[in-house]
């Protein structure tokens, strides 16, 4: 009907499908290749990347939006023709602005920072990696600097992960939560008398499993379009629309670790699983940032998941498959042992309430590294200090302190963590939404239906893939921006129940 | 220090990463792939073939050839460079003649009639695939039109597969062949007196995969280098030198099909594993063809697995496996039944006496429709005809008939079946070449010493990659060309005493 836009499908579709390559060599990377691989997997990847990269900044496809703009100007944004030409042309001015060269080196850059992360970590030996992470800082400015007229340094690096968000923004929203939040979590200490130690006794693992894959399944995700594997860094990734992989990791002696990381990960495949598959291959066919998608993990993870209605209607099936370890535990025990509240220093074995502080203190962190407010050499001690202030425990080395995450050692310093606690307060947002649209939603996933809920998320958020920003998703949905107050008051009347808080 | 030879490297890197990409991708298709993955996964791996497809014949390549031909013709054939050269040229002039459009079409077609032959084996329906076949026909012809100066029709396909070989030198090899055969299978089918029933018990798979594991480790295969995982039709694939994925299946009623593909995939995968890796990523990196590939399957399935030296030293390590199944029975018995010979109709069950029948006729029909002389509607009945007058066995219908093989239904005809027989006579013809250069050949293997077969072949064969034709590697190894007398002389001598004939 328009061949221009069959054009540019066309096009966008081959750098999809490289994109989707690159993916299943990466799943495979880290799920089943033979450790001598991979050497040549990192070449192949990175011809992959580059490939596509050079498929998507050709002039052609400039030339096409250009010449596919008053077609998306005589359509409603939200229509799929307008809102692609829209995404595709947002995606181009950011791709196009970075040199081929740059994109390669910051590739190579990456790659050896992970290499150098992946030994520095056992080592404890920050010193080691302190002029790779230097170098990331100076690559990250620069291509931060590749877009014109930003506010703040790190601004386009947000931008990357969660389209449209600002440092000031994001400051504003982080400086409100952690004012609510460290109050919230000196009274949880005060108050005491909980632990976690119904759920770390020793449960087999292929139990573990059956029961997870039981729950995922429960949750909606089709066993045929999609599977299940080990992993050590859980992740899902999608390789088409009716191909979503998850990856998880089992503990023996930690009940929380398999069943919770399989329900944000799943969390995060039904949102892919549920995009509207004339979008595939497209880059309207993806979740609508970093903080949504997170959104969607975490709700089913935390608001389904470490739900006491989820719990009411399972626990006897968590019972039967473990008679020995729980058999005797009632579910007053179980409903606050998976939500033990202590402050830790490690961001991946958070509980919900301190979650965020971990967060936030790295992107804080970045900030000050960005805008030159804090230097690399200075970083180990800023972040000891931060652990102190805002969490009440200090790192007694750097492995478990500023080494502990591979988000700066892997790609840029700048956007990557912010979506975490966005995807926190969104999910908090979107769940009680849903509760108003649903009233017996309650009811309904104490009965084990979780499908009603699937069904309105994937009409209201999953089915749109990239249509809509997430502010403007955030606005439709729930009524209001993006804002602190429905997750504390989900975490004070949650945690207010649990810890006995007036 | 060559720039034009590095820039040459570079460009064919990039197309045997892409290709590497391709086989990642078909090889999770056929192992992990959920159900539902299958469509995108075609569109994927298409992409991926049209622009490595795209890069190959670019005219770049053809002047970088060009400019180098003096640099190669100054050095001797066997120099890598040389090598690189010629072999990259012969391909290139290969693909480049074939133009973009008919290569897409044809990849088209053989999905279609892939999916087309998927449903019509299972309902025996060979009229809803003849239209199809009949295209498949006419296709392979094209592609063969595209080289001038083809003998015959079919010779550029079988090049394509077995570079320097031609219909007519195969079609007197298997003549020679099936004229010494007939006459010792009807010798054996007259002396009878054996069956499988011993291998034809309960066994169950996981006991399987160990034993398999622990012979294909004796065989030399690297774990770090490689893995085995399930798959409905076994094959081995490469991603890189450091990077072999073989792939099996297993009966829980039949010993003889999990140990043996896996001992065939894995000497196809110790070939891989063996080049020099200093080949990777360009057109050396790989088999010299398809019969010396599967010259090296088979000699590790047949020479070494079912031989008599290899069950001598292995077999109390099976009955200890096996104890119920196996304890009582002697080697006596054991040794004929994984070499029980019996006429039968599917090519892969076949046995290593009967097994060259099933290709040899193949080859045959492929010839006869190529030029015309049978009609794909009279392919059945053809078919039907040999398998009598060949086997002595009459297919009772078109499913394990015609029917049987994908070969046809997934690319085109011709070429695909000459590769097993010319296995078959080169393994032969290898393994007697190792016996005389390794004396004690027969001790090492009964002690399980396998690694010194593997240093030599290694040594001969597998480092050369593709710097020399299957027919001149025979004849470096060997001191003969391709030939019957040593399959013949392996055949008559093995099953002359296991079925006592005089």
């Amino acid at each position: 009907m328009n061949p221009k836009l069959d054009d540019l499908r066309r096009r966008l579709c081959e750098v999809g499908d490289l994109r989707a390559a690159a993916c299943v060599l990466h799943w495979d990377q880290t799920t089943y290749m033979p450790p001598k691989g991979a050497v040549s997997r990192g070449r192949h990847i990175a011809t992959l990347e580059r490939l596509a990269h050079a498929a998507f900044t050709d002039a052609a496809i400039g030339t096409l939006l250009d010449d596919l703009q008053p077609h998306a100007d005589s359509l409603p944004p939200e229509h799929p023709d307008a809102a692609l030409i829209r995404v595709a042309r947002r995606d181009y001015e950011r791709d196009v602005r970075v040199p081929a060269d740059f994109a390669a080196e910051l590739e190579e850059h990456a790659a050896a920072s992970y290499a150098a992360w992946i030994k520095a970590r056992p080592a404890n030996d920050f010193a080691a990696v302190r002029p790779v992470l230097e170098r990331t800082l100076d690559l990250s400015r620069q291509l931060s600097n590749f877009t014109p007229n930003a506010r703040h340094v790190a601004d386009p690096l947000i931008d990357r992960q969660d389209p449209g968000m600002t440092a000031s923004e994001i400051s504003a929203l982080f400086a409100e939560l952690r004012a609510r939040l460290v109050p919230l979590l000196r009274r949880i200490a005060a108050a005491g008398g909980n632990d976690d130690s119904a759920v770390r006794r020793h449960f087999p693992i292929s139990a573990q499993r059956d029961f997870a894959r039981r729950v995922v399944a429960l949750m909606g995700f089709d066993f045929e379009r999609g599977r299940i594997d080990d992993t050590a860094h859980p992740f899902m990734t999608t390789f088409a629309s009716d191909d979503v992989r998850i990856t998880v990791r089992a503990d023996e002696h930690f009940l929380g670790e398999h069943l919770f990381s399989a329900m944000h990960e799943a969390g995060h495949a039904l949102y892919e699983l549920g995009v509207d598959p004339v979008f595939e291959g497209t880059p309207l066919g993806d979740g609508a940032s970093n903080g949504m998608h997170e959104s969607q993990s975490r709700l089913w993870e935390n608001f389904v998941g470490r739900g006491r209605d989820f719990w009411e209607g399972q626990f006897a099936h968590l019972q039967a498959t473990f008679p020995d370890q729980l058999g005797t535990v009632p579910l007053d025990d179980f409903y606050p042992a998976i939500n033990y509240v202590q402050p830790s220093l490690i961001r991946t074995d958070a509980d919900e309430v301190t979650y965020n502080l971990h967060v936030m203190l790295r992107f804080d962190l970045e900030l000050q590294l960005l805008d030159g407010r804090l230097a690399v050499r200075d970083l180990p001690e800023a972040w000891r200090a931060r652990y102190v202030s805002d969490l009440g425990v200090e790192p007694p080395d750097d492995r478990d302190g500023v080494l502990q995450d591979v988000h700066w050692f892997h790609g840029t310093v700048g956007g990557a963590f912010q979506g975490y606690t966005l995807g926190n307060l969104i999910s908090a947002q979107v769940f009680a939404a849903a509760r108003r649209a649903l009233p017996d939603l309650p009811e309904r996933i104490r009965r084990g239906d979780l499908a009603t809920l699937l069904d309105w998320l994937r009409h209201s958020i999953y089915r749109h893939g990239r249509v809509f920003t997430a502010a403007e998703l955030v606005q439709r949905v729930t009524g209001a921006p993006i804002g602190v107050d429905a997750l504390m008051h989900h975490l004070s009347r949650k945690y207010g129940e649990i810890y006995g808080l007036d």
